[in-house]
């Protein structure tokens, strides 16, 4: 059986990823688009989600490519009409109101999926299953781009909610809480705010964890020229390297994994298992860490910034 | 059955408020307490947990009126040596480590109790039961008080994790999250940082809530005289002032109850209950909508701030 799916909020991230990743998967098919200025050539388009709802009883999932601040309302409408629902990351500008949804998903007996792509990055399993049965010494996650070229133009992320560079960030976070054999916690964190800007452009996480390693996070807005996406840990039984943002993985210098990106194929499969199975998966510990980040982090004012 | 307990910290809430509530309970009995500078007359006092943990295997709960920064660390170890923990508030600087001190307490078979001293206010219960079958329409909490007197010369309450204003604001918190009828999240919110500190010194909170109703929070901790903390809630069928904290409750102008402060006596009562029946009382909601506000809410750098 195919389903069908409509897709939320016609961005940067939606023409990059989540319509290839819809259209090359035999199990869905994309029935309707919703946005308020663009539409998908050959694709049914709506400017508003009530009017799709009624519309279009025959779609049963709805997937939200808009930014996490109207992200509630709009999941709320889709959970209501009684439809399976796909959240971008983060899930939701604040952790209550993606408790809420879970509460609400519950209830309606439908599916709701808070995706984190990064977790579906091709090294995850084996680096997973290699930390395993290792104790770690120290884990440096280190995540530095671009703003200007990641997000030209796109005020929301400096907004309130918005994240700022915990946006990308948080994707370390959640490849972090998928391959750790336990939990952590921020025990201390140091954020930069450009003087304009009510999100921060740079951040310094420290955590505290069981094995007692030496273990934090680096992100930063403001690397021009190449971009790193690594995560490096050294355990008492040699040193892993994912790189690409988790799209490769060396061990003790070897390569081990060379994937490329099928993050948002593998996502529209999971969620393909999930409606399947009238499952959900809203695993929040991502966003946990970067709302402890705000709750406890020092705030360091530095100079403005502009696109 | 007396149960003997220690009392770790003994600062101002510790001598105004647990050390009464301890030894006017006949069911306790105070038996040891940890800090490193005071100590209480007849009391047997030691500078260090672990050294009271290990001379004293008879004392069965810990009760930690420490500052939230290191409570981790010393919950752990009470934990791990099999005590029961009863935890002030708030109860950690990250959410993350007290979801790790359910999980222990949970492994370990003991007590935890994270208390909400406010939402054992007089009124409380009375207030949650008129709410009950009633529609809100405008609910605001006022929590005005001065910093000078009520945490003299605290420098940890500026400091990364020490929540500022939120310290005594997720009083309210708890009371708001105890008395509605259903679950709301912070959809904006607004923190005034003192130029010279980490955490705020005001706040205003707005919440998305299921009766569509206005409802907000402004705290602040600039109040000079009088004292505020009121909650005024109108309502389909009248209005409800609660103030001095949840001790006194009024309807339609008219005075319901006129408690007094018995918070800490009750917080102690609940402890002996959760103790006897092996629970655990583990409600993050309050601290979850503080990390909430921290990671959505506008910043204001405003004037420096000193006691």
């Amino acid at each position: 059986m195919v389903h069908k799916i409509a897709l939320v909020g016609i961005g940067k991230i939606a023409v990059d990823q989540h319509i290839p990743a819809i259209t090359n998967n035999p199990d869905f098919e994309l029935s309707a688009t919703v946005s308020r200025h663009a539409s998908i050539d050959g694709v049914e388009s709506y400017t508003s989600l009530d009017d799709m709802l009624e519309k279009r009883p025959d779609i049963g999932i709805v997937s939200l490519a808009i930014p996490p601040q109207p992200r509630f309302d709009y999941a709320v409408k889709a959970l209501r009409a009684g439809r399976h629902v796909m959240l971008e990351k983060p899930p939701g500008q604040s952790l209550a109101e993606c408790y809420a949804l879970e509460k609400m998903a519950q209830e309606k007996g439908v599916s709701l999926f808070a995706t984190w792509h990064s977790r579906f990055a091709d090294s995850i399993p084996a680096a997973k299953d290699w930390l395993k049965s290792r104790t770690i010494k120290r884990f440096r996650i280190t995540w530095k781009e671009d703003v200007r070229r990641w997000h030209p133009g796109q005020e929301w992320i400096w907004e309130p909610g918005g994240l700022g560079v915990f946006d990308p960030g948080i994707n370390a976070l959640s490849i972090m809480t998928e391959i750790l054999p336990y939990d952590v916690h921020i025990n201390a964190a140091k954020l930069e705010f450009p003087s304009n800007r009510d999100t921060p452009i740079a951040a310094h996480l420290a955590f505290t964890n069981p094995d007692n390693a030496v273990m934090d996070a680096v992100f930063d807005w403001r690397q021009e020229g190449p971009q790193t996406w690594d995560i490096d840990i050294e355990t008492d039984q040699g040193e892993m390297k994912m790189s690409s943002g988790g799209a490769k993985l060396s061990i003790d210098g070897k390569s081990i994994v060379e994937g490329s990106d099928h993050e948002y194929a593998n996502l529209y499969a999971q969620m393909h298992t999930l409606v399947q199975n009238r499952a959900s998966d809203v695993d929040l510990s991502p966003m946990i860490h970067v709302c402890d980040a705000y709750a406890l982090g020092k705030r360091i004012t530095i100079a403005e910034f502009e696109f």
